[in-house]
């Protein structure tokens, strides 16, 4: 899978409904057939690879993740599910192992919202959470719709993108962060997805001559900008290692060397697993921002994009998860997701969890992701158990 | 003049070479050919109009400035200086002055950089401080050089561009800054450019997660260059009202919202009437954002893109200027270019001063720049006198 749309430093580049999610997209269905499974697409082009059970109608349990990257990303951010996934599947098919319910094994479309803007499109779809038609009126950088893109890459389905009963959802996914390694742990069981406040902010001074306009008449933009970048910082340090609070993206008009900044557009995220938390680090940066922007003479608007609560997954699921990893002797610890995932919208419509595997120095969103064969070895085997738990295993 | 590439809110666009700016260079020459002067252009496109004296064999007295604009620039920035230049010979002609050394009113070509990526190019080639070759080889962003941009226009001369013997130059412009308006002065006379040092920083820190990554994880490259934007203000503020420090371009990558800034580039410049002043403000940046970057765990790289040295104008000249404003009863300053001019190439090999108007708030680079008929009057008024002093009237 790492093939498609490999990069040369080790990661690829394989981006929603591009040719190589498409390339993607059918090397996982020509797998899941190839053991069987019967593959159908939705509206939204969320793939389900159907493993049938001994009572076809019982509630499929779920299990999977996305294939889709960051422009510069890693082989295992997402894949890792997929095909951990695919393995299960496998691993039941080789060993003639039968189960009560079905399985289904899911690609969910766009996940990492590289390319049209809005992360965890398909399973939000799918769970109810995001309008289709507005999510699909969202256009890339060459002004292509996400409708008009999951027609090019034929990812359009027969079937409607809406939930449908199931038993239950696992999406075993690398942590993307430091802890578990830190920690010496090989399984993290996620009890559940910290909140989120995503904002946009424009700040706007007096674009003038860098060279002869003297301090005391700048309104320089980019300076202000500055002091907001390190309150942002100065607000996650003090929330202490919980503590998450990130500039990613700054903008500067006009950009020039000899041009003193005029406007600056930059956005701001804090997350934390207490929603009360969140608001109020929200609200210290709205007041303290304010008041930079005044003292400078600079012109501030922040709009808030969105806003995630706080998820906690389904408790006897993450048990599941707890237990198998005790049943394989594999350390463990529990842990909050800092990233978003598929799991996180599925989990308001299906019992949910999640299960981490380290990965080297938490890198992520970055083709130098690595993870240890025996690590991902080891987060199949807790899925592989927590499947059969959930969909019974016949004889 | 300003109809030539008027934009909608007031300013101009006429890019150096372009149709625009061949249109202005017509209109030039017409005009000049209409009071009797003889117009010439050389291999850059520097374009001189003589105005003959008694005694042709004397240097004449060069006057001028350019009629090129930025991409949204202003009417007054450059086309003042032209202007006021045909205003001084339109007056004379009109009231049949003669003087005994002839007067040549010169059009520099592309004053602005803003197409080639370099400034004060006609009279940097002219005054040898730019190769030619290597000159005419910029591009501008469609890929036409600057030699290919001349020939388009129209604007090869078959004359040489080489400085010639010249008894003085004399440029108006509009100060291009607030310290005039200010100090509700009508002439600065100007005593010099300031030195210029232009950096370029490439800072390095680690992409990751912005939901996973904890505070004691992120090596964060915004974060480091908020401080180091931070800090070239506060260099620039501890020079007092003399001090110019900038970052005037900053682009972040990836640059996505949830990702923390792994690499950052910006642009650093810092401007001052004094050489040593200015290479202890640079000192000081290199050492104290290394201070920045070493604490952070970010690999900072500073190249020096440019350096240029301060650059007094001619005492005698500059004097002239200054009876000049006395004896017409004009509130008047001694002031420091802070821009780059024309001027600054042309006094290393002929002893030249500058006039400086105020401007409406100190905007320039700005389709918003303005100044009052007045003030235009007031130049060209000082222009005419330090002309009639130099050149000599007959009679």
């Amino acid at each position: 899978m790492a093939a498609i749309g490999a990069t040369p430093r080790g990661g690829v580049r394989r981006l929603a409904l591009s040719a190589e999610d498409a390339a993607a997209r059918a090397l996982f269905r020509r797998w899941c057939e190839e053991i069987g499974c019967t593959v159908r697409q939705d509206a939204a082009g969320n793939l389900f690879a159907r493993r049938e059970g001994r009572d076809p109608s019982r509630p499929p349990v779920l299990i999977g993740s996305h294939l889709d990257s960051q422009p510069t990303g890693g082989k295992f951010d997402g894949a890792l599910g997929v095909l951990a996934g695919l393995e299960v599947l496998r691993t039941l098919a080789e060993t003639g192992t039968e189960t009560e319910a079905p399985i289904e094994l899911v690609n969910w479309t766009d996940e990492e919202g590289a390319r049209f803007g809005r992360a965890m499109i398909g399973s939000g779809i799918w769970a109810g959470q995001l309008d289709p038609a507005e999510t699909e009126a969202l256009t890339d950088a060459e002004g292509i719709t996400l409708g008009a893109a999951l027609n090019a890459a034929g990812a359009r389905g027969a079937v409607p993108a809406r939930a449908f009963a199931a038993d239950s959802y696992f999406e075993l996914h690398i942590e993307q962060g430091p802890i578990l390694e830190r920690a010496g742990k090989r399984i993290g069981i996620v009890t559940g997805a910290q909140a989120q406040i995503w904002l946009r902010a424009t700040l706007r001074g007096q674009e003038s001559h860098a060279g002869t306009t003297p301090p005391s008449a700048r309104r320089d933009a980019l300076a202000g900008a500055a002091e907001m970048v390190l309150l942002v910082e100065r607000i996650m340090q003090d929330a202490g290692e919980a503590g998450r609070g990130t500039v990613g993206a700054l903008a500067v008009a006009p950009g020039s060397p000899n041009v003193i900044p005029g406007e600056v557009r930059f956005s701001v995220e804090f997350r934390h697993p207490e929603e009360a938390q969140l608001a109020a680090q929200a609200e210290r940066f709205r007041t303290e921002a304010a008041a930079i922007a005044a003292r400078r003479g600079l012109a501030l608007v922040l709009e808030e994009r969105f806003r995630i609560p706080a998820q906690p997954f389904d408790p006897a699921c993450v048990a599941l998860v707890r237990q198998a990893a005790e049943r394989l002797g594999l350390p463990a610890m529990e842990i909050v997701s800092g990233a978003g995932h598929d799991a996180v919208h599925v989990a308001a419509v299906v019992p949910t969890a999640m299960i981490f595997v380290p990965c080297r120095e938490g890198l992520s969103h970055n083709e130098a992701e690595s993870i240890d064969p025996s690590e991902a070895a080891d987060g199949a085997a807790v899925l592989l158990e927590v499947v059969l738990a959930r969909a019974g295993r016949v004889g």
